[in-house]
Formats: structure tokens, C-alpha cells, sequence
């Protein structure tokens, strides 16, 4: 590899070990010896500036005293001492610094100062920093354990980055447990330098990393990451376990699309477009370790049950039906090699129930019949032990079939003491076993859904047919001219004008400043008529500013003087603009469209069931602009009104290409004008006589 | 206990083995040897027609020729020969016979032939009888272990009823690692005799059962399973895994009430009305064997969680929050308390962080500390393996502590070989420990939920103020009308004649057998209307045969003459009845409320977002009859549409009182007529204004 600025880091040829001591509990001790007791090939050096020796070894008062060049600083020292160690490993040309020590943007005032001074340092020294407050790294393949873990990681091909010290305690004991390798088991701790982006990127060029596994609970830099996790996702999995699913955010949002978009609903969208499977539990997590540790990448999500017991069939069929997965439709072919292999009492159709005693003979030809078998995308071996059952010899059977390796192969030995030593078969094997199988099926179906996200983003994108130019132009007046008037909301005309430059026809508001002069308007424009009190607030409705399904002029000025009443009840006279009257536009569906500009990952778009239904049945997708056609469809069809949309049973829908299409360009709306913070069309009303935005507003930036 | 009828069987001092044999492999010989090596210490006899002893035993040819009363036998032979021993135990007054054979219910015609003389065996005979098609059962407190599993279960309060065998096996082997013990293990087969709900009732009686973990594929008596679950569960908890959750049944639905309330979700609504907790994957029942082992039950779902790790701290607290629980909030004298025993780093909000190098006291502190604590009703201690984490320490501290046994404490030890010794403190100490934090919290909510279901099932039902007889009688008089006519649909006015009987209000439908009529009628009535044809058939909008918002005389008669046509076009003459005007109801939301017969369990009454939304949404929710107005408003506040109901924001919402009394009485009408199969009301368009069914149809059995 050339010039990869990680790779010196990550495979240093020498190393100092700043806070080195004899004291094999101390975390400076710690690092040291994990790095002696290895098979690392390099030179490492211990720093102290206290004793001559340490651990039998010269040791250097400081970094600067060792005579070659250092490539990586490993730091084990209290907060306060850090920088000016940093300092000297800088002017010593130390290629790379490992901070170890915590204190600094966890903790107080100075902790942040001092994290903003590594920042800086690493920025004009070009010296790359893990850390701080992390656990260190290993590189098992060089044999090397630059961290004060105590164990050491076996070499493998998951690379493991995690922002939790903890969690590279628990899955590296788990690891050792199961035979797991790795090929990097990083702890990022803060990321004042090396972040997720980065190492992500390091790792896609690095042919020994067959797949990532993330631990995650911040972010430095959204797009960056989007784009290096979605390129390594093209031919490689990466798992995210992303911490913080209720953290705050949502509260503050001025819309409803702020509300929905909130950050955590955002970085599910994230991953998916990327292509990173998201799990759901450290359980879920660890059991993707399992399943990458020997990877091999399901084509499809149909898969084979093979079992020797009815009810573990059908409860794993259960789980597969419910989480999106579908039994595999044996070929003719395949349930003719069962008939005339397993006895007669077997069940040939899938799941494969070889019985109770089901013998060696019969596990191994039902497994090596769905290998061969083009309908089938995985087989799941479930295996109870019941009297008979002979956990080793059945492992011995199917570990050995030839093409074993053809596709993933999961294996669920559902017991203790009486599969122990099946299970070490398969492990010794590469063949990943679980506990039970609904956690070898959530793998699975979470690789198979990989898979096809990933088939759909290679996708070209299609060009929306659009005078985008001239639509950026007559917006841009728009919010200049709100702009001027310093207004915290833009809705009625002002939204209308905006959306619809972008091809999102609105419903015309016509401003009246007297009862009479609504219900003159509302003569001329066609009963029945809806009057609207616009002002710079959310939630008019509850103002008492809405008046619907107005048939007659009577019933116009009556709404008319009670709107302004309210209005005088509840309004500062400076929020108070005016009343409008608009056409009643009735249609079947009521959609929410909005964006949002994310201040990690920038603009995202919702899209589904709006008017009350938003906040009660929380119907709704989010997506990533720019959207094309396609795009919005797949976006759209995450929804359940999108059933409805696309005209169910003999109810006429909307049309969908039409709606494809706005919302295609309402998507380069946020992009446009990244001066918008949120945008709510809530509702678009649709059905097949047209798409009318019924009420809009764009909240700026302040 | 006296007059048990189940005790002299489970716990028999005289034991014939049918079968018994020498082959140690064979089912009859491991059945035999597994009695004799217990510490049974009743009489066990080995029968055999061939040989004259078996494992050094004298052997009998029949049982007839054991000179003492049996109390029990086991009979391992080939299903032909199983009928006649069954009646050679009966004759010799055997009090009750395990059937461990399989070739019955699930295998052909003769098979199921046999099953059938055997439950008449059973019920003219008074012998209990278990299985067929079973493993057996081992009562592990007499030391009894009368089956022909590989192991013995460990004594211990955990009833454990399975209907697979091979789920036997799998739970066996992992309880003799996790020292999980039972009070019963009882395989029950195919259950001609004794079944879920008999065994639910003589455990309740035993004072050394503390729980029932149940493996469900199939009931015999539904009303008297829900009737000895409610029983049991009313002190000590039952937790179910139900198999065939994706099971067919609802595809033959003649309604949407019949498709919503399919066979799984009538087993949720049973378990939840029972007070039976169902557990979602074998990993997660298993989860919930740990926690029962030493029960002891959460009196809310406010967790304290004590983690030595932030990542694992959000990680549990994520879960927590979205499966329904909250974290406690630390009273002052904890937090108090915390602060003078934790460094000063750690934090005494709950989630409780001791740091990374945590030490035995601070667990101690911690956990001693939420013992105390009126506002904590569960402690969650998580333990991941750092690098100075002394896992031993750690445990004997928090085992140690005096009052531990107070409140249920939940430990996950993160790590594999770090932690096993602080693992193996807990469980000898009693204490449940989990991989990880999700498991354990999923217990602890599940039983939290239990308890509070418990408390609600509790409430006495209060009466519904209604003249039900009169209402039966006029409602009988339409039910024989149409029996008579034998309609296989009852809809238009009689259903309306029907519901209305019971106080549920209709919109009168005028028939018109002309289109001029039809105008006349509108007129009549007041436009706009609606013009409904009315068939024996389903679906009536998909056949053309609805239209709405007639708002003049032209109209209705252009849309008479076009459902006149379209129903000649689709319809047999048979079918088409009558074209009935309604006056246009219009009221902001649509609901269906529905009764459905289960075969298994009788009435159930669905409620939920109805109109087209009943498709898309799937917002319903299922309850058993009858309903008080206390149980109706249960039933509702489980759909997201109760939100609107209630009042959303400023927007007026029902009349909850009165759709609830609505409801209660509703409930009744499956309950007066068993007859029907099916009732669907959708739309019943609620608002402020009112409530009244827009279209009723009522399916009766045929």
C-alpha cells in the first residue's frame, strides 16, 4: 500500500511506550508488556522518567532520547502531562500517538480546552492520534497489542472499532471464547484525529479486512463517513452498533418534520443508504461477529430449515416470515435426493425434518442437497439433542461435505454439555454456530437485506427533467424578500411561491382585510372556501385559526371576524400578518412532506401519512436527497398509505409518477437553500385528481 | 393434598416400565435405568414379554402379573401394541400410563383412529394418561425422572411443560449448566389425556411450584385453559413460548374482523387477559427460565441500573425506554448515599457509573443503595471485564449483601472466561446472570407487565346499565327472520335492527326499488346521500355498488341506474337483494369494531382504525367478551386512533364514555348469540357529534 497515511500507524516498526513502569497493573505496564509478550517483530522502547530500567529493559527519560525514529508514541500519562508529551514525540518526528489517558473531552472546561489543543497539534504536526481515553489498538496479524487489555485479540479478518473501552473488554473475552479473529481491534475513544471515516476508508483498501464491526456513539463528520462506509459496503459488510437511540434532539424541533427526523431515525436512513446493518442489541451485535468471522455473503433471503425436531422448525419459520425472510422453495431435484436419502417417515418439504433420531448420514445429505440447490440462498441446521442424537459425529458429517463453503451455513447446536463437542467441530471448521436459531436468522436476513440495499443504490440515478436554474432563482427572491423582514417562519403565499418554483403546486391564498372582502373573494374563487390566520407561529389550528368547508358568504364573515377575535386573544399584534381565504381543495389522502437539515449528515427527507395521522400513526420514511424517480418510489413505498397511493382494491390512487416527480424536486430544495432548517407540506393532498400542498412553511435558519 | 387426581401420578411409589429392556440405548431401557438411578424411592418393575429379567431386575411378561398396585405405567412400545397394554394397565387398575410411543395423532388415519380409543380409554377408565408421542416426565424433587431424556432436570420451583420433546432435551442441557431447577418437567406430547390446562391447575395447589414456563404448540380447551392460567397467575408468574405464530387461519376469514383476529393474535389477547407472559424467541424463554429460578417479582418497571461502562449504561437504558419501561428516578437519600461511598467522578444518576475500574465496594454501595430505594423496582448491575475489573470480588460483594434477596437483582457479567468466576459466585448465591443487559431487562419488563396486568385483571367488572333481555329477544326475532331466509350474510337494516337492539346506533337505509323512487326518498331525507347496494355479498364498493355525496335528485338517480347495472353485470339475481338511500353521515373518524367466534377460545371483540385505514394500518387491538366500560377503554387506549378519539391538540374528539358504554354492550351480542361466526362494523364513524355504524354485516355459521 502506498502512502496510506494510517498504515505506518497501524503497523508501526518501532514504538515508545511513554509511562512504561514494572508495575504490571498500571496501565502504562500494561501496554508495555502486552507488546513484549507478543510476536511483534519491531522494536519497542520504554519511557519513564523516573526509572533507568523498566520491565528489565533500558528505559528514556523522554521520547526525544531515543535515538531512532519512533512510529508510533503510545501514551500513558495523567491528563495534564499529555500535551507537553505530545510536544516531544511532535519534534521527535514521532510518526503517530496513541493517547491513552481520559480527561479531557468527557470532563470539564480544561479536558475540552486541552482536546482542542491535541486537535490543533495533530492538524499542523501531521503526527496522527488514536484517542484520548481509549483503550489503545491491536493489530493481530502483526502480532501486535499496543493496549492495555488484557488479553490479546487473535488474528482475523473483522475489523472492530469501537467508541466503548468496555465493550473491547467484553467482545474481545468473547472472542477468545469462540475462536473470533480480527484484523484490527481499535478503541477510538474521543477521536480527537483517527475517526470512523478514516479508518473505514484505510480498511476498504486493505485486502485482509473481509468486514467491519463499529461500535458507535458520536460522530465527527457525516458525509465523510456516509461516503466511506458506503463504498467499503459495496463488496464488504459493516455492522453498526449505534448507541443513543433516545437521546434528545427531537424535542427541540420546530415541525413535525424536525420531530420525526430526529437524530436517531436520521442515522437509521444513514446506514441504510450506506449500506451499514444496523443491530439492534449487543447480543444481535456479537452474533455478526459469529457470522463474519468466516463470511460468506447470502445472494438472496429464501432460505433452507433443516431440523430434527418439529417445533425448533416452527418457530424458526416464524421468525423468518415476521423479519422479512421467505422459506426456500426446494427444486424437484432436491426433494427427490431427500426421498430416496432420509427415512421414510421425513418431512422432504422445507423445513427439512430429519426426525428425532435423525442420524449423521441424514444432517449431511440434506445439507449438501440445499447447497446444490439454486432456490437456496442459506440453510439454517438446527440440532436438538434428543436421546439418540450424536452432536460430533453430525458436526463431523457436515463440516466435511465438500462444498461447504458455497453458501452461508448456519448452525444452531440447541444445547450444553451434550453439543460441546459438536460445536467445537464446527468452530474449529469455520462454521458459525448459535444458541438458538432465530440469532444465526437475524444474521442472515440482516446480510441478505445488505445485499439488496446494495443492488438498488448501484442503481444510476435518473435525471430529473427540470429547470432547476430558474426554480433556484425564484425562490432565492422569495426568502430574500422574508429574509428582509427578519421572518422566523415563511408560510402562506411566500411557501406557496417557493414550492411551487420547484414544480409543487399550492393551493392560491387570497389575503382579505375585511369580513366583506372574504366573502367577496370567496364568491369570485368558488365556495365552499377556508379562511386562514397567518401569522409567524406553528400549530394555527389550535389558535383557533382555521375555518374550513365555508359554504356562503354569511358563513364567511362569521369566520372571518371569529378568526380575528382569536387572533386578538392570542397573538402579539407584531406576529399577527393576515387572514386568507383559499379554495376548499377535498381530496382522498393527506400526506407530510418535509426536509430537514440535519447538523451531522445535512438535509434529509420525510415523506408519509400527514395531517393528524403524523403524529398518531407515525407512518413515515426518511431519505437522503438528491432524489430521483426511483428514489422517491422506494422512499414512498416504505410507508403503509403508500398502498393506498398506488389505488387500492378498486379505489382509484394517486399518480405515482407524478408524485415520484415532486417529489424528485422537492428533494433539491434543501439542497438549494442549506439556509433552511426545516420544511413542513403537511398536508399535501393527493388523490387521482391531482397534488395540492395545502399548507406549507419553511423555518430558516436564525 | 387431598382428592389430586393428578398426584398419586406424578408422584407414584409403584412404577411399571413397559419395554424395559437391556439395550441402555433403547427408549425402554433408558426409561428404566433413569428410574433406578434417581433416588426414587418407591417400587419400579420392569416388563417384558421375552425376556424373564431386565438390568438384573425380574422381569414380568404383562402388568397384570405384578402382584402390587401400580400407580404408574411408562409404555415404550411399538404404537400396534400400545392399545391393548393400555387396556391390560387398566385392567390391572393402574393408575395412570405415560404413552412415550409416537405413531398416533400426527400419523394417518389408523393412528389418529387409535388416538381417539385411547381418550375413550382414558375417560371410561379413570386411568390419567400422558402422551402419546412424548418424552415422558421427571418429578426432580422425589427424584423421579420417568423419561427417557439423557439427563436428569435439577430440583428447583420451575414448572416446565413442553409440547416438543426435543425442547426438553435443549432446556435440559442448558439448565444442568445454569443450576436451573424444577419443581415438574413434563413432556407433554400429544396430550390425549392430560393437557396445559389440568397441569396449570394442580400446580396452582402445589406450594413448591414458583412458576410455569409453558412450550405451546396446540390446546385442547381454551375457555379452561384461560380460566386455570388467570388462576395461577393471579400469585406467581407463567411465561409461554407459542409456536406457529404465521399458522394459517385468518386466509379463510369471511370479514376483516376474522382476518385481523387471526389464531395468533386471539393467543395474545388470551395470554395478556390470562396474565401470561410470551416470550418471542427460545433465547428470550430461557432468559425468563434464569429469572424464575429464583423469583422474585418487580412491583413496577422502574430499573436501577449500576454499570461500570457508559456505552453498556445508554445501551440498557435505550432499551429500557423503548420496551416500555423508565429508569428510577434515585430518591435524595440514595443519591445522597452514592455520593459519600462512589469516587467523585462517577455519576449517581441513574444510570449509576462506577467507572471503568469500578471496584467490589462501589458495586456493594451501589446496589445496597437501590436496595433501599421505595423508587427503584429492579436493579440492573452490569459488569464488563476492564482491565482491573475483579469479577470475583465484584460478585461475593454483591452477593453478599444482607438484603439482597429484597428486590429482583439482575446481573450481566460481559465477558466469558474473565468473568466465570464471579458468574459461578452468582449462581450459587441465586442470582440470575445474563450475557448482556437487553436479556435481563426483557425480563424484568415482562414480569413488570405481568404484575400490572395482575392489578388491572384485579378491578371488579362493574355493571353495564342495560335492558340486555329485551335486547336479546328483539335481536332473536332478525336472527330467526334471516335464518329463515337462510342469509349467509346479514347486513342493510337487519343488521342495523340488530345492533341497534343493543344500543349501537345505525343510519337508517330506505329501500328503492326505482330511481325515481330513490330521489324521493332523498329528497325525503335531506341530500347529500349515499345509494348502497345491497347483496348477500361482500365488498360492495369493488363491485360498483357505493356512491356517496349525492348532492341532488339527478344525481341519485344517474347513480341508481349505475349500481342497477353494475350489479346485473356482476351479481347472480340471487344475490342482488335491494339499492338502499342513506342520508350522508359525516364524522371525522372512521372505526371498526367486529366479534369474531375463535374456534379455540369463543367470542373475541376487535376494535380499531377502520374505513380503509383497517387494511393499511393494521391499528386494532383484540379483546375477550364481556366487556365492562372500564375493559373497553383498555381495549381502545391500545390502538394509536384512541389518541384522537380522546381530543387531539384543540381538535374535538369522541364521546369516550359513550363509545365506551357502546362498546361494553356490543360485547355482549357474540356472548347472546353463538351463532354468529363473524361481525364487522365499518365504518362506525365517531366524532363529538356521535356514533353510528355506517355498515354492519353479520356472518352467521352455517
Amino acid at each position: 500500500m502506498q502512502n496510506e497515511p494510517l498504515d505506518g500507524f497501524f503497523n508501526p516498526q518501532t514504538i515508545a511506550v511513554i509511562g512504561a513502569s514494572d508495575r504490571p497493573h498500571s496501565v502504562g505496564g500494561a501496554i508495555f508488556s502486552n507488546i513484549k509478550n507478543g510476536t511483534f517483530t519491531g522494536k519497542v522502547f520504554p519511557v519513564n522518567n523516573k526509572n533507568a530500567s523498566v520491565q528489565g529493559q533500558k528505559a528514556f527519560p523522554s521520547v526525544g532520547d531515543i535515538s531512532e525514529k519512533v512510529d508510533l508514541a503510545v501514551i500513558a500519562a495523567p491528563a495534564p502531562a499529555v500535551l507537553p508529551i505530545l510536544d516531544d514525540c511532535a519534534r521527535a518526528g514521532a510518526g503517530g500517538a496513541v493517547i491513552v489517558s481520559s480527561g479531557f473531552k468527557e470532563s470539564g472546561k480544561q479536558g475540552k480546552k486541552d482536546f482542542s489543543a491535541i486537535q490543533k497539534l495533530a492538524r499542523t504536526s501531521g503526527m496522527r492520534i488514536l484517542g484520548p481515553n481509549c483503550l489503545g489498538f491491536a493489530n493481530p496479524r502483526a502480532g501486535l497489542n499496543a493496549s492495555f487489555a488484557p488479553q490479546s485479540p487473535l488474528p482475523g479478518s473483522i475489523a472492530f472499532i469501537s467508541q466503548s473501552g468496555a465493550l473491547c473488554g467484553t467482545l474481545l473475552d468473547w472472542s477468545l471464547r469462540d475462536n473470533i479473529g480480527f484484523s484490527h481491534f481499535v478503541s477510538i475513544g474521543s477521536a480527537a484525529d483517527i475517526d470512523f471515516a478514516e479508518m473505514i476508508e484505510y480498511f476498504s483498501r486493505d485486502e485482509n479486512v473481509g468486514s467491519i464491526l463499529l461500535y458507535m456513539e458520536s460522530l465527527n463528520d457525516g458525509p465523510r463517513f456516509i461516503a466511506a462506509a458506503r463504498d467499503f459496503c459495496q463488496t464488504k459488510p459493516i455492522v453498526c452498533l449505534k448507541a443513543g437511540a433516545n437521546s434528545a434532539g427531537a424535542a427541540a424541533a420546530a415541525s413535525h418534520t424536525g420531530a420525526i427526523a430526529g437524530n436517531d431515525k436520521v442515522f437509521s436512513a444513514v446506514f441504510e443508504r450506506a449500506g451499514v446493518i444496523r443491530a439492534a442489541t449487543i447480543s444481535e451485535f456479537y452474533n455478526y461477529a459469529r457470522t463474519l468471522n468466516h463470511c460468506k455473503k447470502p445472494q438472496g433471503r429464501r432460505l433452507a430449515i433443516i431440523t430434527n425436531a418439529g417445533g425448533s422448525g416452527v418457530i424458526s419459520t416464524d421468525f423468518l416470515a415476521q423479519n422479512g425472510g421467505e422459506l426456500s422453495k426446494l427444486a424437484t431435484k432436491t426433494i427427490k435426493t431427500l426421498a430416496s436419502t432420509l427415512p421414510p417417515a421425513a418431512s422432504r418439504a422445507n423445513p427439512i425434518d430429519v426426525l428425532g433420531d435423525g442420524a449423521p448420514e441424514h444432517y449431511r445429505a440434506a445439507v449438501s442437497a440445499c447447497l446444490k440447490d439454486k432456490n437456496v440462498d442459506g440453510i439454517m441446521a438446527i440440532i436438538s439433542p434428543q436421546a439418540v442424537t450424536q452432536s460430533k459425529k453430525i458436526a463431523e458429517g457436515i463440516a466435511g461435505i465438500e462444498d461447504i463453503a458455497a453458501k452461508p451455513v448456519f448452525i444452531s447446536f440447541m444445547g450444553a454439555a451434550r453439543v460441546a463437542e459438536g460445536v467445537e467441530i464446527f468452530r474449529r471448521a469455520g462454521i458459525p454456530t448459535y444458541r438458538t436459531p432465530e440469532k444465526a436468522i437475524a444474521c442472515f436476513l440482516g446480510l441478505a437485506k445488505w445485499q439488496k440495499d446494495l443492488k438498488r443504490a448501484k442503481k444510476a440515478f435518473s435525471r430529473v427533467r427540470f429547470d432547476f436554474d430558474s426554480a433556484k432563482n425564484t425562490a432565492a427572491e422569495v426568502f430574500a424578500a422574508a429574509a428582509e423582514k427578519k421572518q422566523s417562519i415563511i408560510d402562506g403565499e411566500a411557501a406557496r411561491k417557493i414550492l411551487q418554483a420547484y414544480g409543487l403546486p399550492g393551493n392560491p391564498a387570497h389575503p382579505a382585510k375585511t369580513a366583506g372582502q372574504a366573502a367577496t373573494i370567496a364568491k369570485k374563487i368558488g365556495f365552499p372556501v377556508a379562511l386562514k390566520l397567518q401569522s409567524g407561529l406553528a400549530h394555527k389550528t389550535e389558535l383557533g385559526g382555521v375555518r374550513l368547508n365555508l359554504d356562503t358568504a354569511a358563513e364567511v364573515k362569521k369566520a372571518f371576524n371569529e378568526i380575528e377575535k382569536n387572533a386578538e386573544k392570542h397573538l402579539r399584534a407584531k406576529d399577527f400578518r393576515e387572514i386568507t381565504v383559499e379554495k376548499m381543495v377535498d381530496k382522498k389522502y393527506e400526506l407530510i412532506v418535509g426536509a430537514k437539515i440535519d447538523p451531522l449528515f445535512g438535509p434529509v427527507i420525510v415523506f408519509g401519512a400527514g395531517g393528524t395521522a403524523v403524529e398518531i400513526f407515525d407512518d413515515t420514511a426518511i431519505g437522503l436527497p438528491p432524489l430521483d424517480a426511483a428514489g422517491a418510489k422506494e422512499l414512498m413505498a416504505k410507508t403503509k398509505i403508500f398502498k393506498l397511493l398506488k389505488g387500492y382494491r378498486n379505489i382509484k390512487g394517486a399518480d405515482i409518477e407524478e408524485l415520484a416527480g415532486v417529489m424528485a424536486r422537492f428533494s433539491r430544495l434543501p439542497l438549494d437553500f442549506p439556509q433552511i432548517k426545516e420544511i413542513d407540506i403537511n398536508p399535501l393532498a393527493v388523490d387521482q385528481t391531482g397534488i395540492v400542498a395545502l399548507d406549507a412553511k419553511i423555518i430558516p435558519e436564525k
